[in-house]
């Protein structure tokens, strides 16, 4: 019993010599990552047996990230400052060359483009920690990151003139027998030490792996792209045991997790894609890896995880917003807004069927129904995630392993997207939708009325009385959501109460449509 | 400071002499109510200063319900037994005359037609304690007992003859000026002593209002009517001061009304209609509101409320069902089975718009639409409740002050229920949910397929492939929903795989359809 220890102090006094601090006193900007370094002999299982942490702190304001080993007897710490100004630390840890380190740093003011973490605003939305704007336009690779270089990259450049801000992918890859067998693929590294279920060893982890991931976070950070990270997975098929580890690995993998990428500003914590489908995991088990998160997380970067058939309870207070699986609730408007009603936090609704044509029925949606989908959760008040499959790929292409995007939404989301900017609303809300399913905007000012699949000749000019006034004057524009084109008319609309709920154009103007699908409205206030 | 202690002393002895039990040993039928009645005089405050239950006992099973003081010297205690057999009782109270006081009874077996208190069933569902199914079909009549007896007495007879088998209505009226004020009503008992904001003692109940109440209870109870009490409500414009009172008077309010009504079987308790609408009370005052009725309940009768714009989170574990009020959650064919998955409750759709004319949007559906509600709710797996309005009556006509119902989907709702009663299903699901809308049953056994709102001249046999085996045989039947027909089709069906998801019918038949709206098939398998 007394040898461990023993060992354990000569160690210590041994790494005591050794210890050399690698990077520290210098500047960072605000919002990236401060990381410091120690060189230290691993002694024992570092990965269980170290407890390190460090205290930074700034005019009263304090941080106490924890610090991970980074193989080759290397331990970091990384901080994500919030403010600019001077720093300071101090490390705790019970081993002996990662205690007591201390120093101080300058925190320089943000840099363009670097706005700092998504947070949830107003209820039902997002924006920056610096006040931007942030509405997010997910897509969904669940492995790019995993596939070789040139594959990567290809991604990565189909993610810079893409519309898309947000990416969704797993940590843990998945398995799939064709990747590794006569597919595209060597397995490489894993999380931890091992190579096969046999022979991982659940209580090391993998640096390297982990390094791999980082570098990959940083590359999206750099295109201004919110990394979704989704941190367990059921898709293991009984080959590497990822998805049937202990409670207690399962934390001690979240809390390594956190602490090597916490300090990463574009960082999302998703809990689980398709969380129920991992069999031996309760709600109570659920909820315990949230706990564990967001007591690892200095920053409280946005949590949430998406569900299978038994929907986890996001009325949780841990749960930042809905990531929502279901398909339904995109598909007819009107609903997305009860969902937001129902948890009274954002909604993104993070898996909707994919665009494309594999045999799976999740994965066939036409390029009309991925954009139609778009349309109906943004009208709603909720956010809508993108994917894309192809027929014969490996792992179904896009929505797998990145690559290029072939299909025809995404030009029609760019659409969307520059319509909502132009408008110069930061939020989005639905308009009287107790009893409306296709507006949104802002009453009085602004509207956006989508008419989806219906295929009218004319619209008459009436709206929801909200924010409205007699003799308010509008303007009007007739847009092809489809087609991308947005058409002025040259009509001036002046409203008139007509009856409870509604005003009408005084003259009972219509706006002449093409009678054709996926036509919406543009409605905007002449200023006096 | 003595004066108080001498006289309560004073009062306990001249009390116990003339303490009386006016009812006691004798028999009541299981799941029906045992009242325990003691003359005692009431000291001070009875409703205040008086700790007054009893503990009945039958095999180790115990129960310990409150008493309460009904006024003129009389206290009581009533126990609803769920187990034939003798059970014995005694009394406990801070008041010497009721304390101590024991007992015994016999609990004979439930009559026919007596099947106990309902409760949550399968998860999604209800049913009586004896096993029997029950399937909510509700109608709203906010303050039909509070009416003339002549009135009431014509609500209760309209019930009788209608296909509705659970009543929402409020405890507490509403306020409206015009009940009382020119109209019919005169302002009699109140929950209180007193007749004016003015005047209320909130700390003294009035018994003749809660007697009253009760009668009705029992009426409704003799129907085979389920009561479901509406304990709060926002509708006093300022003028009793009842949705303003103090959270202990609320509490003091729901435990009085607690122990005189739970031993009644039909009793459900919905903590609010449009609770929201209580601006002063939050969230935290609502969990606190369900606590003490599900503290003070020993029989667990069935607890929710109804929501308004501002959702309470049902998924909080004192609530058994959803009493779900959002019109656009059962207007979508598919909406309502995910309102269910994300709750994991029975969901009724407790206001989905009144069948009627007046000039408030909320109170105009057709009858046709008030139909289709039905039939999408039910469909989806839910329970819906309905409601009826006439212009230019007092308070809007049936939804308020009930009466006669004049409208037509009440005989399509009996039609509905007659169709399910029919198929020997005791819960009903929806097949394949996540991308179909309109099928509920049994997978292999029993389909209802509702076409709503879609115009069709034919129906493909086409089925999700959960319980279908080739070589199946089924038989069909064309059901108009509106004109309350079933007419059997001549063809017989044999499935065959077709496709991935789905099976056909081997010989490709399809089933002519009428060209009309509110179209269902009813498709059964022929037994071997």
């Amino acid at each position: 019993m007394h040898v461990p220890r023993l060992l354990f102090l000569l160690f210590s006094i041994l790494a005591s010599i050794f210890s050399i601090r690698i990077s520290a006193e210098g500047t960072v900007e605000q919002w990236d990552c401060f990381e410091l370094s120690f060189s230290a002999p691993a002694t024992a299982n570092p990965f269980v047996g170290v407890a390190f942490s460090a205290t930074f702190e700034k005019d009263g304001k304090r941080f106490q990230p924890d610090g991970f080993y980074d193989g080759n007897d290397v331990f970091k710490i990384r901080f994500m400052p919030n403010e600019p100004g001077i720093w300071t630390y101090r490390t705790q840890s019970n081993y002996a060359p990662l205690n007591g380190k201390s120093g101080s740093f300058t925190c320089t003011p943000a840099r363009e483009g670097n706005h700092g973490p998504v947070q949830v605003r107003k209820q039902y939305h997002f924006g920056y920690a610096d006040g931007t704007a942030f509405r997010p336009f997910g897509t969904t690779s669940y492995e790019w990151w995993y596939q070789p270089d040139e594959m990567r990259d290809q991604t990565l450049a189909t993610l810079a003139t893409s519309p898309f801000n947000k990416l969704r992918f797993l940590v843990i890859p998945n398995y799939r027998k064709e990747y590794y067998k006569g597919g595209s693929l060597e397995l490489h590294d894993l999380p931890f030490e091992g190579d096969s279920r046999e022979t991982f060893d659940f209580s090391r982890f993998n640096p390297k792996f982990f390094q791999r991931l980082e570098e990959n976070v940083l590359k999206l950070q750099d295109l201004g792209i919110e990394a979704d990270l989704i941190l367990f997975r059921p898709y293991d098929n009984a080959k590497w045991g990822f998805d049937q580890m202990s409670m207690e690995t399962n934390e001690r993998y979240l809390r390594y997790l956190v602490a090597r990428l916490a300090a990463y500003r574009n960082v999302w914590w998703c809990m689980a894609n398709e969380h129920s489908y991992i069999d031996h995991l309760t709600d109570n088990d659920w909820d315990q890896l949230f706990r564990v998160v967001q007591a690892s997380d200095p920053y409280a970067h946005l949590r949430s995880v998406q569900n299978a058939d038994d929907i986890y309870d996001f009325n949780k207070p841990w749960v930042t917003h809905v990531a929502f699986h279901n398909y339904m609730a995109i598909r007819s408007p009107g609903v997305p807004s009860i969902i937001r009603s129902i948890y009274r936090k954002p909604v993104i609704h993070d898996e909707i069927n994919y665009e494309g044509d594999v045999d799976s029925r999740w994965g066939q949606l036409s390029s009309e129904e991925m954009t139609y989908r778009f349309w109906v959760g943004t009208i709603g008040g909720t956010y809508v995630t993108h994917g894309e499959t192809k027929r014969g790929e490996i792992g179904d292409g896009w929505i797998s392993r990145g690559g290029a995007l072939t299909r025809q939404s995404p030009a029609r989301i760019a659409f969307l997207r520059e319509i909502l900017e132009q408008s110069g609303l930061t939020e989005w809300e639905p308009i009287d939708p107790a009893f409306q399913t296709n507006i949104a905007g802002k009453p009085g000012k602004y509207y956006l009325i989508y008419l989806g699949k219906d295929q009218i000749e004319s619209w008459p000019f009436v709206l929801p009385r909200d924010g409205l006034e007699p003799g308010m004057r509008f303007q009007a524009d007739v847009i092809d959501t489809w087609n991308m084109t947005i058409t002025p008319t040259d009509q001036t609309f002046e409203v008139e109460r007509g009856g409870r709920y509604h005003f009408s154009d005084k003259t009972r103007q219509t706006i002449a449509l093409p009678t054709r699908p996926y036509m919406a409205l543009r409605i905007q206030r002449i200023p006096e």
